[in-house]
């Protein structure tokens, strides 16, 4: 096995890349896990694992021995090596070098006829990210769509926001353009939520196959989701500001829907 | 007008002092407010403010007239002093040096003889209770109480991820023992959110008082709440995890309460 100990090793170094830049992690079509879930989701979600790193000061092999495939390199690292690739309040010992995965749209598969799918438009914050993706994992929606994306979708803070939640969910991003194309094709009701709308979300039928879709606080959806939904809907508001998280507001909206579907 | 241009200035590094530690606010029964906005809230909400700060090269003194009264200090900063102050990527110029309030349990008044109140006992992240209590605003929720808080209400981190919802809403703090006591002598029903409940929360009739009680994602509610309780409830959950942001929990609950309300 091989084994690692300067942080001035080249391949450390590229690694240190990985999980800052996004364009790093675009040219290699890799991205970095931290920590046994995330990496044990990652392996069931159908990711390949290339290598695992291991910092055996905080874990044995043995206890990594599921991970493990054929086709996986394992390298031990030094304790100081671990700390450079590390977050500092983790402490598992266990790094995995992943492959990306495409995230098209038109490789979405539903297993019922009335699929639940949550999109979002541009969402900026990856605390936000992971919050709905760990309502959508908790909804057991049948996918979560991200429009015209801010960030690519292995960002670290995402991962770990969403506690390994974006292994677990069926997982899209395209353009807005495209995902409306796709919705209406496949006879998706589009309800866009809306600080404009006079419908409040509580009135419709989310029974039907349903797409709730979210953009951004700051500036809500763009024009093109709005006109082409089949209805605009709002949470009422009665407060000083008009005022929600998006990750609550999402939240609030798909589980009114998995309400009127009795959590079936 | 005083001014103020030396970041050396022991009152500046007083601030530093008010803005970064818990302590200090204590110590001095003091915190700082960034932004006009919320400065305005602060106001509304019956906040005293006792020295506004101002950097022309953003703010006139014009623009904040109307926050000024009678015992107002007012003072003007140099860039460098408000850069100091001031978080990075906020440029509107102002700060506000705000005189705390008690938030005892037995001072609260509720409007209404069926209130809804959130309690969050031992929240941790600053953004979560923030989105909590932007949610309780958004609900014009007739309290939101902290129980046994792990950090003060003032922290920079709260007012900010609160967009200012920390002085929209009626909020109170204290031991888990004295907030049961307290709803218990209102016979106000307190409904604890437990992953090991096995009643469904939308099955429950909120119309009548209600407390909705949510924990810590770690570890839950203390048992001093769960054996206390008049019903234990559970988000139903079908994913991979069973895993919610708290702020997101707290917001489908307190927003199914809204809706068998009729959002009155």
């Amino acid at each position: 096995m091989k084994e690692i100990t300067s942080i001035q090793n080249s391949f450390i170094k590229q690694l240190t890349q990985l999980k800052d830049k996004s364009r790093e992690r675009r040219k290699t079509g890799l991205f970095l896990i931290e920590g046994v879930r995330e990496t044990t989701l990652a392996l069931k979600g159908g990711y390949e694992i290339e290598t695992l790193l291991f910092y055996s000061g905080l874990i044995s092999e043995k206890q990594i021995s599921d991970l493990i495939t054929s086709q996986t390199n394992l390298i031990e690292v030094s304790k100081e090596v671990y700390e450079k690739l590390a977050y500092r309040d983790t402490t598992e010992g266990l790094l995995a070098i992943v492959k990306n995965k495409t995230h098209a749209i038109n490789d979405l598969k539903f297993n019922t006829k009335t699929p639940l799918i949550l999109v979002a438009e541009a969402p900026e914050k990856p605390g936000n990210i992971g919050a709905i993706l760990r309502t959508a994992d908790a909804a057991n929606a049948d996918a979560v769509i991200i429009a015209n994306p801010k960030t690519d979708l292995y960002n670290p803070n995402i991962i770990r926001s969403s506690v390994g939640c974006l292994f677990t969910n069926q997982i899209a991003s395209g353009s807005t353009t495209e995902i409306i194309k796709f919705l209406k094709a496949k006879s998706i009701n589009i309800y866009c939520a809306a600080l404009q709308a006079s419908v409040a979300y509580h009135t419709q039928d989310f029974i039907k196959s349903t797409a709730i879709i979210v953009g951004t606080e700051a500036t809500g959806l763009s024009h093109e989701w709005l006109k082409n939904s089949n209805q605009n809907i709002i949470i009422p508001m009665q407060g000083e500001i008009d005022s929600m998280n998006v990750s609550v507001a999402a939240g609030i909206l798909i589980f009114e829907a998995k309400r009127q579907r009795n959590f079936l």
